[in-house]
């Protein structure tokens, strides 16, 4: 039997024949013409054709789901989102709600290097939730500048800063510069603190980059996978050995519309086959809040059951004060990263002072069961 | 005087203050944070912050025009999309319409290699519109089959043959086995046929492929660039001398919507500058008819005036025939490409003879004057 993997595509209701729809989608998207084929053609190409499984008709939108031949695509996930939405994603209306990823398929990612357990193990942090930090601002400060701000964090006890992810660098050599000024406020503290460097470059220095920054040092990679393509986030996973986090920069381009990709999919198991170790996205609450169910969503794609893949971490995001651990570790259950932006930095006491804010309201957490 | 680019957003009009988005825009995708910051740190990093240029207002749109420092993301692709779009692009209804390139961005680009010039020059076709064929079916044909099939459509005098954009290589040696037969095939028509071979692989195999394909006498790569990415798009630029075909692929994902990316930039101004010399998009006939005014759109975004970069091709593409060849020309003038695709082989007389009816069509054309 050959090996699939089945989409879902939802569709809205309007005067389009499903039938014919889902029929030009299976021929349209894999062998490109099918009726006008000698029998000996069809035969021969047949192995390629994807097949219309069912339709799901409800009031307003349908769910049209067709399974794909996976040698159509392979491991090449630049080939994947091309074979099961190229050309079809050019019609109106139609978006791919859900993949279901077959156990052939996932054994061609290795997904997460690290996922929930390898980072905890790195951490030495068996439970609750970890707590990240982000340099604001960042772009026009300097090495040293960032440096200090990392060594309030570290000395706090926070587990991981990350760069913001608009922190471009004009040139490699202030990223090497930016990473060594963070190592060194993290010996200095002596701690375990991981701070996710945002890579940045022309595609066809990235993994270069990233190597090199592997090689002087460095704990963790930001990556703006979505802005980049999803592809150089899985080329990313094979190049280097240390932990990957996602961010969802650009996503918004194709998830929050009638086009485009599930928030799921896009911020949830396509990163993490691809190899992410961490994945951030808006949280349902703070200054850019999403639907809570959209956020369940994504975390559970992140960490449900998937054969060979290890989960990732969720991290709910933008606008998270301290006041909020309690809430979303109520939410999400202890297996996330709390994301403390800007709330940190505002503390009228400094950085240092804004962590131990943060800190204070995870301990606590111990007090009560977490679901 | 700093160098900036100016990015229009189209934002839906609903209880949102449009000067306070706007300047969260400003601030958000760029220093971070600002109001709360000190002087002394204000001067120093207001040469990052973008700047609020004017607010259009109508009655269900406005239009945000903002300033951005080239600084911030250089001439990196992807750091441009996730500094004008990442963040923001999470938050509903508001999409990149425009953007209006300055000459020291562009600067920074070299464009398409050939464009309308060069490939003419190529073809030895100094006027009239252009004619391209598609091998229909693809997968799941030898590549002693696609040979035959070029065959004809080279000894039929059709300037360009595609494959097809879904046709993936399981192996980087099937792709150089199918270049082989195609070149074979346009040595013994002698014809000057261009095939754009479809590129494939993983991120980190695709410039080296690329490459490859080039030493072993490929004359046109196609690529979908969406779905791998831009910036993989920009470094193939640079990796290869050859001209270069961007398909379409998946860029409904992001432009189908009230999120997003205009159709014109994702089809016509970003594949242009990051070095595409043709660009296909849906024609407004056939089978994915687009409305006219953004086709209209597309081709001016490929062919204005853009200081140093050259113009690229439109290809209104999806379901043409040859009955609609006059009215392609009418429409879109005579630096376009016809795009043939399943009409050539579903000819009763076969694939050359279905060739053989385009080519006239577009030979009657040198009776009227085009636009």
């Amino acid at each position: 039997m050959r090996e699939t993997i089945t989409v879902s595509y939802r569709v809205k209701n309007d005067e389009r024949d499903l039938t014919k729809l889902a029929q030009s989608i299976a021929i349209g998207q894999t062998v490109g013409t099918w009726n006008e084929l000698s029998n000996e053609l069809k035969l021969q190409v047949s192995k390629h054709l994807a097949e219309v499984i069912s339709i799901e008709d409800s009031q307003y939108t349908s769910l049209i789901n067709i399974a794909f031949p996976i040698e159509n695509f392979g491991s090449d996930l630049g080939a994947l989102l091309t074979s099961i939405y190229g050309k079809i994603s050019l019609l109106p209306k139609i978006k791919v709600e859900n993949i279901e990823f077959s156990e052939s398929y996932l054994k061609k990612f290795k997904g997460p290097k690290y996922g929930i357990k390898g980072i905890r193990e790195i951490l030495g942090k068996p439970e609750k939730p970890l707590l990240m930090s982000i340099f604001k601002p960042c772009l026009g400060l300097s090495a040293g500048e960032l440096g200090t701000m990392f060594s309030t964090q570290a000395e706090a006890g926070i587990d991981l800063v990350k760069d913001d992810e608009i922190l471009y660098d004009s040139s490699f050599d202030l990223m090497l510069k930016r990473l060594e000024a963070c190592l060194k406020a993290k010996e200095k503290a002596n701690s375990k603190t991981i701070y996710a460097i945002n890579l940045t470059g022309k595609a066809n220095e990235i993994l270069d980059r990233a190597k090199e920054l592997e090689k002087n040092g460095a704990n963790c990679i930001l990556f703006n996978y979505v802005s980049y393509g999803l592809p150089l986030l899985a080329a990313l996973r094979e190049a280097i050995s240390i932990p990957i986090m996602g961010h969802p920069a650009f996503s918004g381009a194709m998830c929050g519309s009638s086009n485009g990709l599930s928030e799921d999919l896009i911020l949830g198991k396509l990163p993490r086959i691809a190899g992410a170790d961490f994945v951030l996205f808006p949280s349902p609450y703070g200054s850019l809040a999403w639907d809570k169910d959209i956020t369940k969503n994504i975390q559970h794609s992140l960490i449900q059951k998937m054969y060979n893949i290890e989960s990732a971490w969720p991290v709910p995001s933008a606008g998270i004060k301290s006041s909020m651990v309690k809430d979303i570790a109520i939410d999400f259950g202890e297996d996330i990263v709390i994301n403390a932006g800007t709330a940190v930095w505002e503390n009228k006491d400094g950085g240092k002072a804004g962590a131990r804010e943060f800190i204070e309201e995870v301990e606590k957490l111990a007090l009560s069961k977490l679901s």
